[in-house]
C-alpha cells in the first residue's frame, strides 16, 4: 500500500472527546472516525487490523471444533419473546417495527438465533456436543458510549454457543473454550489477560468467567489476591470480614441531633466507622417497595450481589420527607417501616455497635444484634471486597482491587434457554431432554483498542507483529532523489513479491512528519532510506518497540527484514 | 470436517414456501434456515462458500486499488437528512429511535456514510482518486422478500466507492470496475453474467450497468437484441416502435356504450390494439394530481421511464366515480381533466386512431393527432420494449425479453452526494471542487444462490470448485468395516496434510441416504470408499457434476484428488 493513496488523516492535536490513549491514538492515527455516539466507522489500517484478530479466533474457535455460521443482526421480536428477554432486558435492546408492523429487534448477542438454528436439527444424543460461532455485527444501545472503541454501541463480536447432553461434558468443553481464550489473548500480543469470575448478568447461568487486561483505564474493578490465584470481579467477589473482638455493653438511646453520616455519627459519639451498624436504603424497581440492608459501618453495599440476591432491579432510596422510613437514624431494632430487611455476614456476631434508634436524632450504643434482636438473624454476603480484605480462597488478608477491560467471557448457561425454547433431543434411552448450554464471545474492535492500550509508548500504538496492519512501513526521505527512489522501490517491490505486507511512504514530506506519521501508524519494523543511508550504502531497521535499530546494507535489507518478520510472528504462534 | 458433527438437515421433501432451485435445495441441504420474513441464518456449508466469494471480490478489489474499510450498519438519521435520503427513501429504510430519542437507520447502502468518512480526510487534490469498499450486513425492508436469498431483507453486500476529480477519471475507473467485476462472475463459477444499462433508480445519478445472470426465475426482464450487443434493463430501455401506415380519415364521433377496454373497443370497432390512442392514468403520490399517459393501444407503459421522466413518485389510478376524468373513454381531444398529459412516442404523427371522446359511451374514429390537436405535441419514450420490437442501437426489429437475476451494480454517481454533504477538495488552483463518485455494489448471499440456480441438477448444487464448500467428499460405506475405515481415514489425514478442504462422512448410514446427502451438498469431487471398492483394491472418484468417474488404486488415490483438485481450482482463476 502506497501511503500516498492511503484515506485517512493523521494529526498532533488530542481531540477533545478522547480521555484514554487508544482512543487519542486510533483517532490521531486515521484509524477510526465517530460516526456518532458509540457508533464508529473503521479505515483500511484498522480494518486490517480486525481482520487479522478475526482470523486468529477463527483458528482458534476451529481447532476447538467449532463451526462457522451466521446469524442475522435483524430478527423478529418472536424469537426473544420466546425466550422471555423481549421483556426482561432493559432499553439496551433495540426493538422496532417493520414496514408490516412486526415486532423486531437488533441481535445484541444471539442465543435464541442459535437455539432456532439447532432445535430442529440437533433432535438426537448423537449429534451432540457441538458448538457453532459467527464473526458478527452487533447493536447495543448502551446508555454511557465512551472510550473510543472500548464501549460502543456497535461492535463486532465473535460469539460462540456450545451444546452439551450433560454438565460434565459442558465443563470438559468450557476448559477447552478457556484454553483457546488464552491462546487467542497470547497470540494477539496481550498474553498477560487474566480470567476472573464474574456475573452471568442477563445471560442467565451460573458459572462465568472473564477475562481481563489489567489497566487503569478499565470499566471493571477486579479482586485479586497476593497470596494465592483467587480473582474474581467486584460483582460477584465474596467479602470476608476479619471479625473486631468487642465484648457486651448495655443497650443505650442516646440523643445524636442532627449527626446522620457515619462521619457525623462516629465524630459525635468518638467511635470508629467498623462500630457501626449501617443501615442502606434501597427502593425495587418494580413496585418501589423499600429494602434495608444493615452492614458493618466501614463497609460498602455491592449492588449486584444484592440484585442477585433479591432476583430484582433496585435502586437507591433518596432521603424521603414523607415517610415511615427515619433516613439517618435507621436502625434493626423496633423498625417499625414496610421493608425487606437484609443483614449483611460483617454483622454476624457482633456486639456493642451504634446503631439508629428509628427516631429523629437518637442512635443506640451498645448493640449485640444477636442479644437486641428477636429470634435468629440470618446473615448473607452483601458487602464489596475492599484494599487489605480477606481472600475468600486462602483467608489471608492480602486483597488487592485492580481494574481492568473485559475483552472476553464464557458462560455455563445451562438448560436456561432450551427450555425456554422447548429445544429437545431424544437420549440413549429414547426419551426426551434439554440440551446444556454454553457461551462465548470476544469483541473484536474492544480487544483492538484495549492492545493500544496497553501497548504504546508516547507517539502511537505499538502493534504486535501479529495484527499490525502492515507488516514493514518504507519511509523514503527525498524520494525525489533518483537512488533513494530506486533502492526504497526495489526494497518495496522485494518485500511484496516475498508476500511481506509493506506500507510504503514516499510523500514530498519532512522527515518529522513522515516518522510521526509511522509512528501513529504503529507498524512494527520500519526502514528508512534517505540520501544520507544511501551515500554510506544502507538502510535503517528499526523496531517500533525500539528495542532494535541499525544500519543494513542496501542489497541484505529484503533478505534481513523477512526473517526479522518471520522472527517476530513466531512470537505469537 | 466430520460430517456426523456438521449441523443442520437434509431431507428429501420440497418445503412447501420454496419455489425456485436455489431455495429449495438450499433449505434441503442444510445451507439456510429462515428466520423471518426476508431474514435467514446460514448454516456453516453456506458460511463457507459465501467467505470463499467474499475472498474473491475481496481480491479483485484490492487490485483495482481498493482499501476495505467498515462502515456502521446503525447510522444516526443526520447523515441521511444531509444527503435527503431520510425524506426521499421510502418505508424500505428502517427508521427508528434510540434510547435518548434519536433518529437513527439501518444502513441500506453507504454513500452517507463514505461521504463522511472521506470528506475530512481528502482535502486536496492528490488524495484523489481513491476507492473504498465493504463487505457488511445491511438491511433493507423490501415489501416482497421471497425465493430464498435472491430477495431477501437482510443481506451482506460488497459495496465500493470510488472519489475523482474529473468525469473522464470516473469513467477510466468505471471501466476497470467493470472489468473486475466480469473477473470476480467468471472465478465464482458464473461468467455467463451479462451487463445491460440500467436505471440508477434512488442512488441518483446518470450512468449505470447491471450485472445479470439469466435464468427464468429472474426478476429482471431484459431487452436483448439478437443481432447487435445492446442490452438493457426492461426499466431503462428505449421502445422504438415500427411506424403503422395510414391515411387521413374524418374525425367522427361514434357511440360505444360500456366499450371501456381495449378489448372492448377493439372487438366493437373491428380495429387492431394498435389503432388505439390508448389513455393509462396515474396519480402522484405527492399531491395526488393526475397523470395522463397517451400511447398506442398495443403497447404498455413502462412506469419507472415515466417516473424518472416526472421526477417524482407515481401510481395507477383506480376508477373514480366522482371525477371529471371519463374513465374508458379518456381521449386527447377536448380533454378538460385538470392533468399532467403526456403522448408517447409510438403516437408520433399517427394518423386514423380510435380515441376516447371524454364522455361516456363515445370514442372517435379518424383520429390524426397532428391535424386533430391544438398546437405541437410533443411525444416521449414511456413505452415498454417487447418481444419483436425494434433495437435502439441497431434498429433491426430483433428485440427479445429475457428474465435475468441482478447480481451486482454499477454507477456513475457524479456529485449528487458530495453536493448535498459539502465535500470539497482544493483543486490545483486553488479552488474548491465536488469530488465525482462511482459506486459499485455485489450481493454476497444472493451470488451464491444465484450460482446455485443455474449449477444444479435434480438432485442439488454443483457448486464449482472456487466457492465450493469443501472441495473433497470422502464417503466411507460401511465404515464399520476396518479396511474401510483405515483406507478411507488415511485418505482423509492425508489430504487435510495437503491443504486440501475435506468433509468425511463415515456415518452408518445407507448408501443412499449418504450418496444423496453428498449430491445435496454439492461438493465438487466425491471419493467413495466401500467394501466393494477396496475389494478391487480401488477407491471410486467421481466429479459432482458427473463429467468424470473412475476408479483410482488406494495407493494413488490422495495424489490423484491433489491434483485434480489443483486443475479444477484452475479452471478459475
Amino acid at each position: 500500500m502506497r501511503m500516498n493513496q492511503l484515506l485517512g488523516m493523521r494529526f498532533k492535536e488530542t481531540p477533545a472527546e478522547c480521555q484514554i490513549a487508544s482512543h487519542i491514538f486510533m483517532v490521531r492515527g486515521g484509524f477510526i472516525k465517530n460516526v456518532g455516539s458509540g457508533i464508529f466507522s473503521l479505515y483500511m489500517p484498522a480494518k486490517r487490523i480486525t481482520q487479522k484478530i478475526e482470523a486468529i479466533i477463527r483458528q482458534e474457535m476451529d481447532r476447538i471444533g467449532g463451526q462457522e455460521v451466521l446469524f442475522p443482526v435483524v430478527m423478529p421480536a418472536v424469537l426473544w419473546k420466546e425466550s422471555g428477554r423481549y421483556e426482561s432486558v432493559g432499553s439496551e435492546l433495540v426493538r422496532f417495527k417493520d414496514r408490516n408492523d412486526v415486532d423486531m429487534v437488533l441481535g445484541m448477542t444471539h442465543e435464541e438465533a442459535v437455539v432456532h438454528l439447532a432445535r430442529d436439527a440437533a433432535r438426537s444424543y448423537i449429534n451432540y456436543p457441538f458448538m457453532v460461532y459467527q464473526i458478527q455485527t452487533k447493536f447495543r444501545d448502551e446508555p454511557r458510549a465512551r472510550g473510543g472503541l472500548i464501549r460502543v454501541r456497535e461492535f463486532t463480536m465473535k460469539d460462540a454457543y456450545s451444546f452439551h447432553t450433560s454438565q460434565k461434558d459442558l465443563e470438559g468443553y468450557y476448559e477447552r473454550c478457556y484454553q483457546a481464550y488464552e491462546r487467542i489473548f497470547a497470540r494477539t500480543g496481550v498474553p498477560e489477560v487474566i480470567s476472573v469470575q464474574s456475573d452471568s448478568g442477563m445471560m442467565g447461568g451460573k458459572v462465568a468467567h472473564e477475562f481481563m487486561l489489567l489497566t487503569d483505564v478499565g470499566e471493571d474493578t477486579l479482586v485479586v489476591c497476593g497470596a494465592c490465584d483467587y480473582r474474581s470481579n467486584m460483582e460477584v467477589a465474596e467479602c470476608v470480614t476479619a471479625k473486631t473482638e468487642a465484648g457486651d455493653r448495655e443497650l443505650t438511646l442516646v440523643a445524636t441531633p442532627r449527626q446522620k453520616t457515619i462521619e457525623e455519627v462516629c465524630g459525635f459519639l468518638q467511635v470508629a466507622p467498623d462500630r457501626l451498624c449501617k443501615a442502606v436504603i434501597y427502593r425495587k424497581n418494580t413496585d418501589n417497595g423499600a429494602v434495608i440492608v444493615f452492614i458493618r459501618g466501614d463497609l460498602d453495599v455491592n449492588e449486584t450481589k444484592l440484585r442477585n440476591f433479591l432476583g430484582e432491579e433496585i435502586h437507591p432510596a433518596e432521603s424521603e420527607a414523607d415517610s415511615a422510613i427515619a433516613f439517618g437514624y435507621v436502625g434493626p431494632i423496633q423498625l417499625n417501616a414496610k421493608a425487606t430487611v437484609l443483614f449483611d455476614t460483617s454483622l454476624m456476631g457482633a456486639k456493642n455497635l451504634v446503631c439508629g434508634a428509628n427516631q429523629d436524632g437518637f442512635h443506640y450504643t451498645g448493640f449485640s444484634i444477636e442479644r437486641d434482636l428477636d429470634g435468629p438473624v440470618r446473615h448473607h454476603d452483601f458487602a464489596k471486597a475492599y484494599n487489605g480484605g480477606v481472600c475468600p480462597k486462602c483467608g489471608k488478608p492480602d486483597i488487592t482491587l485492580k481494574r481492568g477491560i473485559e475483552v472476553g467471557n464464557i458462560f455455563q448457561l445451562g438448560t436456561n434457554y432450551t427450555r425456554a425454547m422447548d429445544m429437545q433431543y431424544t437420549d440413549q434411552d429414547g426419551a426426551s431432554q434439554y440440551p446444556i448450554m454454553g457461551c462465548y464471545g470476544i469483541g473484536v474492535g474492544r480487544l483492538m483498542a484495549s492492545v493500544c492500550e496497553v501497548r504504546h509508548d508516547a507517539y502511537g500504538p505499538i502493534w504486535p507483529m501479529s495484527i499490525a496492519p502492515w507488516q514493514v512501513h518504507i519511509c523514503a526521505l527525498r524520494s525525489d532523489n533518483g537512488e533513494v527512489r530506486t533502492v526504497a522501490e526495489e526494497l518495496y517491490d522485494a518485500l511484496l513479491s516475498a508476500g511481506v505486507e509493506v506500507l510504503y511512504d514516499d510523500r514530498p514530506v519532512s522527515a518529522g512528519v513522515m516518522f510521526s506519521d509511522a509512528d501513529l501508524l504503529g507498524v512494527p519494523l520500519r526502514i528508512v532510506a534517505s540520501p544520507k543511508t544511501i551515500g554510506r550504502g544502507v538502510v535503517e531497521i528499526t523496531k517500533r518497540d525500539k528495542t532494535f535499530s541499525g544500519d543494513v546494507g542496501m542489497r541484505d535489507a529484503a533478505e534481513t527484514v523477512i526473517s526479522l518478520v518471520k522472527e517476530m510472528l513466531d512470537e505469537y504462534r
